[in-house]
């Protein structure tokens, strides 16, 4: 395997991306998923799912600081946290930055893709043997539906809506979430890219409008991602997390307090892609 | 041809993009640079020079609309504006969207890429025949070098920084721009990808400030660059740039007051990006 591309005919991407693989570490079928870890020349190990990218070694902080620290400020005092997905650990990691935090669950259906990142991931998957870390192997909408417990905050760091994550962005699923939130709760999702699925996004907007008092939208720019202008979808029951809570203390290469503000998209642009323009 | 793909081993780029063709339009080696219109199913007309894409007529209004609109707001009467490069005809489109502009100068190397755009973007290419559009086939720095004239607004829309387009990115060029700028002039500069280039735009900015009293950077997502998270350097002889001295009355579709002031990067990546934090 010389050149590692996003899957061929992708409905999500209308460009596709070529990635040169110096070695193969790990090509595996899941009992979920097409699983593949490769070495890149110029972006470190890089894992992908069902021949799509879902991280690189060198440029993962942008999307797991970005998935996590918004949520993590804009919550006055974020002490139980649920991860849906999310099995590489970087997500997990970043929560844990914080001291406040007493458990960080982490619900993931796919157990291999947290053996694959303790095997070749150890800058992600160091947070695993954090004592404060809880780690479930199971689906995230069934533990949501079942488990009654309650969160200050729960992020949803899932694949591409399609297949087994897509329940992860329906009504039902956004309903259980808000049940499951406190009083000052968020919930954080990623919602794909603003240049290739806006139409998806809006959607997601408008089911999470009908369920919580706030709800908005901030973007990354994503140079390993197709469509690379990555949307996070934030819902929250009582604090606007354009606003940050907390002062910023938690070690960060992307994150920091005007990148939190700066980050959410400017107000003529949310309303003409919501077409309330 | 079915696909178009960025130049291979393109030292500027890490992931290669590829391009769906449905019909190649015009192909042609002009005296200074490989030409090439096709038909994309998803983009619309494409423009690529020595294999490096230009512009979607989807998604190019991001690109063109951000070289101009910053610096035509910031200034408080443009009246006279240079375009270097640029010869597709977009920037120019743009520039002369404000009733103030008493003329136009669009000093373009090819005279075949302005050929070519007339052909087959006309969307682009319409305002070639506003009455205070002046089209210059010559060498942007001699232009600049040999004509006396001064302006209120320069912007370089070049190619990429190597070959004919390398001069263009020199302190000697900065310097010749400063000193055409009149007193409230405003210098903007297409800077490459934040993600892929940053030693070069740091080198840009380095420069620049050595010349003018305020260098900043502005960005915009764009899905079909290589490296999408695409910069613009802007130096300034009197105004702030982040500052509108001119409300925004004029159509555009990413564009607006608050898109303008969002666009510059936050601080802290600036001075982390600089080496200053």
């Amino acid at each position: 395997m010389k050149h590692f591309s996003f899957r061929e005919d992708d409905p999500f991407s209308p460009i596709r991306y070529e990635y040169e693989v110096d070695r193969v570490l790990c090509a595996r079928r899941t009992k979920y998923q097409e699983l593949l870890v490769f070495e890149s020349p110029q972006w470190g190990r890089v894992l992908a799912l069902d021949n799509v990218l879902q991280l690189t070694e060198n440029d993962e902080y942008y999307y797991h600081e970005m998935i996590s620290q918004v949520a993590m400020h804009a919550h006055p005092s974020p002490q139980e946290v649920l991860i849906i997905g999310g099995g590489d650990g970087g997500t997990l990691r970043e929560v844990l930055k914080h001291q406040n935090v007493k458990r960080a669950s982490l619900v993931e259906l796919d157990s291999e893709v947290i053996a694959v990142s303790k095997e070749f991931f150890p800058t992600l998957s160091s947070s695993f043997a954090d004592p404060r870390a809880r780690i479930l192997e199971m689906d995230g909408a069934e533990f949501l539906a079942e488990s009654g417990e309650d969160f200050d905050v729960i992020i949803v760091d899932s694949t591409d809506p399609v297949g087994p994550a897509e329940v992860l962005f329906s009504k039902e699923f956004f309903a259980k979430a808000a049940t499951a939130l406190r009083t000052e709760g968020i919930l954080v999702i990623q919602t794909e890219s603003l240049h290739f699925h806006r139409d998806f996004i809006c959607g997601v907007q408008q089911k999470l409008g009908e369920i919580f008092k706030t709800v908005d939208l901030y973007t990354v720019p994503l140079a390993t991602y197709a469509g690379n202008w990555w949307t996070f979808s934030i819902a929250s029951k009582t604090h606007d997390p354009r606003d940050l809570a907390r002062s910023h203390d938690v070690p960060t290469r992307y994150y920091s307090e005007d990148v939190h503000r700066h980050a959410f998209l400017p107000r003529s642009l949310y309303n003409k892609m919501m077409g309330e323009d």
